[in-house]
């Protein structure tokens, strides 16, 4: 892999992942995992959409739910800092050969959609409506009581070819995975906002939408919400974890929603924003290796979210990794 | 299973599940994972034998470790309430056809050794030299922080066997797992010190020592002993869990010691003690049903302890639980 | 102090501190701190009274609360462990000149009510009806997640007084603060189900109920029910902590509840059960030093629940404590 | 107060709260306290000097002790993002006629010093030596396992005094206290990093060091610090807390150094870093008000560390926080 180079001085200033938005069947449903069960906050909801935002966010929301005939995810959220940057980005994207359109969106300022060069549709706004912070409204909190949204990991059937997309935007490579030995990468983790991650890159039929990250405060909680999922019906939906990253260094639990939407809780990450702070390589071997929890299941490295309307594309080369079917297999 | 009726008038009092005595193979490796990695406080050691407490044990050592050319399970340690009551049960046993040996044995009182009718080489003893309690020693806590041993779940051909034997001395059922629409005893729980277990059986070739099960502080303490493990070169001796039990209700992780002994780290049991606090029956379905962790792997049903000199039979029956194998396989 | 001989033949088996009974003059006001913030399970309710319960415990309440004009303790309820036992327990108080009377209390068999020496109305039970222990029914869990009843601290004004009463039920000391350099009793601690305290006696004007202690989970557990109290307007309701024990060793957090009635919130106690297990002596210097909380308040010494019909003694001789207003006035 | 306008387009690229460099009068008890109990990791030390940083720090520093004959703060260090901002900083201090001096400093790059203008000394640093980020070195992790460096209040005589000189540097107002039905600022909460502090000014003769503020884990090391520091003869310097923040939302607790400086150990902010956000107010009455600790000490409010050779000034008015002298008092 060749290590992108940092762009310290981009043509606008992106500041952060922002919401995801997904498509799902049915409402209800969906409602009773994010809100009765993990404990999102509800901004505000119609008939056919719910707004959701973790207990720490002033913005309205990070998390979007549509009612649709087929679960999808619909776009990847970023914020751009300032109006002005806004339209910074769209020249830049014009000029690149991403046509960007000018949308509205219901509680965002003026929104920009644009595919990426892996065609994962991405919409970048640089205001919302703000509602209170709900960190100290410790009565309405819930389940996993999430506080932010943190990042995006996509699967891609090429990690290197999105790359120099968000390199040249300033997002900068806070540590990457590769294969031991080679600079073959698999996963390459980026950041803007001075945590290591905003958005993710794994290998896979793509683009597809792997996770929305979610951070949630200590310990208890993660035991506490699957707890809570197995006593509310939604043990199945406790796909992997709790078990402890490499990378990232965080204690993670992944959940499947009703649709199979795929949500990470984990607890905060590391800062990561000084000028000598080299991107982080870590060799596959060691990143897979067993920390304590057992290896995720296959599944959870194939199954992501498609597109709304983008086909994926299989990846040159499949990859191999430890899963828990072939661990418990082979010890 | 035919519940066993209580005795409430025992021919004499015993009163907790008191220590395990271990055969490992290597006392330094040994010493390296309960002491550095799990917490327990050392009471005394020489060149063959390390004693060790938990943090809120006033008594002398609730594990023994003594170095030996094979692992094995030594004994299954109880305590008697006097010296009159140890009399007492010698009288017991003698007369029930299960022969007592007085001995000796460093750091306790006189010492009587008998066998169970399912053939476990049991101790009793009244007293043992007192220690501190280490609870508010915090520059002495490490590790898992153990506090105190709580209960011994065997392997046995025939669950039914003991219960008899234990009814008699006034140990009282707890809790049981039934084959669904049967009354087929699986494990049975048993306790005699208010809280839902002393000693513990569950069918598998035996009688071998399953487990045995130390109490620990807290959420936090089961992310941090297993991240230490793995910092400690211990990743592969965390062999089930962290997880939540149905009987029982503690979260739980099991662990395995460096000869492959077996110890459950746990949190707080309730309290159960009352007259009417009827034996609590458990489906196997239910039992077994998955709470959020996956199922234990297979050698977490058929693996344990064997005790020294005593070669295991066979049960009748082989079970079939869930193994994560076939979960995995099935799904 | 003269430290009570154990009494290991007692005329009738006493188990445990079982339940609260207190008059409240407002029920709506009492439900909202007791039911809403603290989290107790209702049990029973009708317009004079609420049952409540832990979530760890099958027995039908271990705190009453019942409509009254003035806030009172009425009782003390303490278990025996089978009916034989409350008759022997009859016989026993009769013959020492303390008149016990049967009485009927719903949700409870036959019931025995009795004054100790030091004049506190205390009632006997033997069983309860039997309700459904909630520890799994993690969506029903609510506030500070309150486990079960643990002890009671009462303040009488010669402590040494009540000692042979509970000494002759085989009730033990488990621990006792003196006066540095005498055996002159301050606090004691008297144990009769295993871990450190049942009943506690402190020297005030008495007897009066200092509070009820319930076991509540973890140290999340300690900050949340402080805060979600905040939240809900009962920041003044918090009284002293949280905390840490010397003598008992656990984290604590006092609340008094609309009325003035004090509970103490902490996490669980150490085991206590062999007979080796001497009565720990703490230097009143030593158990008042500071942890690193500082001082109680001095009404957290001198305010208590006054019994139904009992008029309070003032103590010989006046304590004088090291409160936080002396604290503060001379560092 | 007036609400100083954001500078969106700073004249340098300052960064974050970067380091504490403080005088200290016996380097050995020092150490004991950061290291031995607090945790932190220590870089680099010789017999002048002990560079430490958080476990989750990859930058050799985030505090440095010196050993001195009088105990001071000897500057605040901040970072900028590359040595062209440097450049561009001491440009713009100069023509704001804040003299600004480069100097060398041991394993940070090229250094610039300052007096922002109430007189306190800064110094800018782009780039450190880097060390390994400690997260997952489980075994290193002692006491509160600080994590990282996060913000520095100030005692200032004017807090308006200073802002302007933050806000030209594009460091935006985050939230403040204001007395209540004014605009009279009391404290400012100023961040540049995306979370909500990293330089605070509180009023108070001064320029002084209030404290320096490090994030901590959970819940549970609130709780293992204190008693850890009450094992290791530390109780009396734990000074006010642990409590909950209204402003900043945290957990901390509030300990002083063997020579008197003031850390904060606070569990993590919340992100910060939209352009709609905008500052909170706090009425005086509100961000005082008891949420359920105790108010601090007339010291916390009055007793800082003094800059090397700078004469603190006293405030025009004096403040009258309520105390817990007043409270306890007065209640």
């Amino acid at each position: 892999m060749t290590i992108p180079k940092p762009n310290y001085h981009p043509p606008f200033n992106v500041t952060r992942a922002s919401h995801s938005v997904l498509h799902v069947t049915d409402l209800a449903k969906s409602r009773a995992f994010y809100v009765d069960l993990i404990g999102f906050i509800v901004s505000d909801e119609d008939k056919d959409t719910i707004y959701l935002r973790g207990v720490a966010e002033a913005c309205h929301h990070s998390l979007v739910l549509k009612r649709a005939d087929v679960a999808r995810s619909e776009r990847v959220g970023m914020r751009c800092f300032t109006e002005e940057d806004l339209e910074k980005a769209k020249f830049h994207f014009d000029k690149a050969g991403l046509p960007a359109q000018w949308v509205e969106r219901p509680y965002q300022g003026r929104t920009l959609h644009v595919n990426d060069p892996a065609g994962a549709p991405l919409e970048f706004c640089a205001t919302m409506a703000v509602k209170p912070r709900m960190i100290l409204s410790f009565k309405d909190h819930r389940g996993a009581v999430p506080q932010r949204l943190a990042h995006f990991p996509l699967l891609v059937p090429d990690v290197q070819r999105p790359l120099e997309f968000y390199r040249t935007m300033g997002v900068r490579l806070a540590a990457y995975i590769a294969v031991d030995g080679t600079e073959d990468p698999l996963f390459v983790f980026l950041q803007r906002k001075g945590n290591p991650h905003d958005i993710v890159f794994a290998p896979g039929a793509g683009p597809r939408l792997h996770h929305a990250a979610f951070a949630i405060p200590e310990s208890y909680t993660f035991f506490y919400i699957c707890d809570l999922a197995a006593t509310m019906g939604f043990a199945e939906n406790v796909e992997f974890g709790p078990g402890r990253h490499g990378p990232g260094y965080a204690l993670f639990v992944y959940m499947r929603d009703p649709d199979g939407h795929r949500i990470e809780l984990f607890n905060t990450h590391y800062q990561c924003m000084d000028i000598e702070d080299e991107p982080l390589r870590w060799n596959a071997s060691e990143a897979a290796q067993r920390r304590w929890q057992l290896p995720a299941r296959e599944r959870w490295y194939t199954q992501a979210s498609r597109f709304v309307g983008v086909e994926p594309k299989e990846p040159a080369r499949k990859g191999s990794p430890m899963t828990l079917e072939k661990y418990v297999g082979a010890v």
